[in-house]
């Protein structure tokens, strides 16, 4: 699910890891869960206590596209076995759980997408599984579908907003079904409606990808200069931008990149930031229809953010542009769904 | 002011010159202006007669950016001598007009953007010179500026509109001031609005070139394969859900084009001509949000197109997909152009 994020200077980096958990258990007596958070281009593996807690934090660059052998050669049994391998030979009966680009059709095994409305009890029932080369099966999270003309698709994601809903706390525990608005930024960025705790819509926004080939691979990027410092202000002027458009779309505006600079009005160095503003501000103005559709305002409609510090600092910023103050950025939220998936399935004994 | 043309399959080509116009005029004694239309990536040279009909047309590879040799040691002028030296050798008082990229900051010499707005007069009145080694001195018609929040530039277009409204007909030319919109479809597609014979806004949509970035340096492109032919029911499925998708905007589709892929709905041969409809599709919603600032509806709206007959065949369906049926494709836009820029400026008596 952690694609690689691509919005501007500086690059963002991979969500970071609480410094204070180990890379190895103190004890590894008290783990019950193994769980794995395995994408396209890293793998994470998580050793849970009986409380859902993160004893162990272990993260690998073998993604399931940059494995350390070919798979036809064993290399998902490879990177599986340096990302758990030790922690098993110690506690070979520990569950194990995976979740993202593994249950892809390019992946260990494919676990077939479940359709919306998606909750954590129909994602434990529709794991997928596959035996590892040392015994134990690995049960894998399936992706989530949305059908129709504008059919939607996301994997690992829907572990992450499960999680989000946990982690937002009682509130959002207790209430009753009420929509839940969760982004998700990135290259492929997700915005989904959870009601209650399950997913009912979600939308697909290339912003991400879009960026880094109008950049690289336009004749926007000819005249780009990278910023030692990511420029706020000329983000939020390609925002604005975005926002007073009348509608005309992303076509009708990124050239204005380009003709800012030819008439002496947004340097070399503003214009990374100004396009990255330009993007994510159609995206959000895009969002904003949608939740129009849902009968729904900025106002009334809980927000919840899930991902990079620095993107997702420079989507609150677009949010507050247009009115949303109140989005809540979510912690740790691939764990707590992994060990709320886990738990559904019967795989550790539920709080 | 022709740049790659590179909508889906197959690619378009650059717009064809009539085939019974020769490569060197049967008469020079008739030829009263010699006139390039001079790009990025091509030149043609034209002779003109004192009726303003092209005696001969001459194209060569040798836009500002391909020149034979490197512009410090003279390639411009070696262009130049093989678009019409030998015309000139005969010919040697002939006036001589150019347009394009030739005057841009990477051209010859640098002919100023004019503001909007700009009709043919203020373009005759604003023309750079530069000499060319054989002495006689070339003009070159500038660029135009819209400024504004959004600025957008011009060059090369203008000369095609201004002329694409004279070759429109007795109607365009005797009618009061009137809004036309002229649509010049490409990387860069241009939408102008004109008033009477002078432009006075214009848009630039990315379309073309987006569309080759986000099939050659996105995921999209890695489920794709070019069709023998275009698919045209992808196409307009593709504009249909451009259409139809609540002003959530571009970002928020085009990843359908693989998860349509994804659950078997859309074949790898269809979803280059699929996202090619999105985007077109995305760029004509966008230009009817604009035209409704404007006051206009598609049924009020003269509508004229220049370009690519291909490119301009999947706009003409767009178009009618929204409603606007009548839209006329207007040839020989730049000769006419050039020539009657020439004609204002005193090059040629005015007919």
């Amino acid at each position: 699910m952690n694609q690689a994020v691509s919005h501007a200077a500086p690059h963002a980096e991979p969500t970071a890891v609480a410094h204070d958990i180990p890379d190895t258990p103190a004890d590894l007596n008290q783990a019950v869960l193994i769980a794995l958070d395995w994408g396209t281009s890293s793998l994470r593996a998580y050793a849970f206590d009986a409380q859902g807690r993160a004893l162990a934090v272990r993260s690998l660059p073998w993604g399931i596209m940059k494995l350390p052998r070919a798979a036809a050669e064993g290399g998902f049994d490879a990177a599986f076995e340096a990302a758990c391998g030790d922690w098993l030979d110690a506690r070979p009966t520990l569950p194990l759980i995976a979740c993202g680009m593994v249950g892809s059709a390019q992946g260990w095994v494919e676990a077939p997408y479940i359709d919306t409305p998606a909750d954590a009890n129909r994602l434990a029932s529709s794991l997928a599984e596959v035996r590892t080369q040392r015994g134990p099966v690995l049960r894998i999270v399936p992706g989530v579908l949305e059908r129709g003309t504008l059919p939607n698709v996301m994997r690992g994601e829907e572990t992450q907003i499960l999680g989000a809903m946990l982690e937002a706390g009682p509130g959002a525990q207790d209430a009753a079904p009420r929509k839940t608005l969760v982004g998700l930024p990135g290259s492929h960025a997700k915005w989904a409606i959870v009601e209650g705790r399950s997913i009912e819509r979600f939308h697909t926004f290339m912003t991400g990808e879009a960026f880094a080939a109008l950049r690289d691979h336009t004749i926007l990027g000819r005249t780009m200069r990278t910023p030692d410092v990511p420029d706020t202000e000329a983000f939020l002027r390609g925002v604005s931008v975005a926002r007073g458009a009348w509608d005309a779309g992303l076509l009708a505006t990124i050239f204005s990149t380009r003709a800012l600079g030819l008439t002496g009005q947004l340097d070399a160095a503003q214009q990374p930031d100004y396009l990255s503003g330009l993007l994510i501000g159609h995206e959000i103005a895009g969002l904003e229809k949608l939740l129009e559709r849902e009968g729904a305002t900025w106002a009334s409609q809980p927000v919840l953010l899930i991902g990079d510090a620095k993107l997702v600092e420079r989507y609150r910023l677009v949010l507050a542009h247009f009115g949303c103050t109140h989005a809540r950025t979510v912690q740790n939220a691939t764990e707590r769904g992994l060990w709320q998936i886990a738990s559904q399935a019967g795989l550790v004994a539920q709080a």
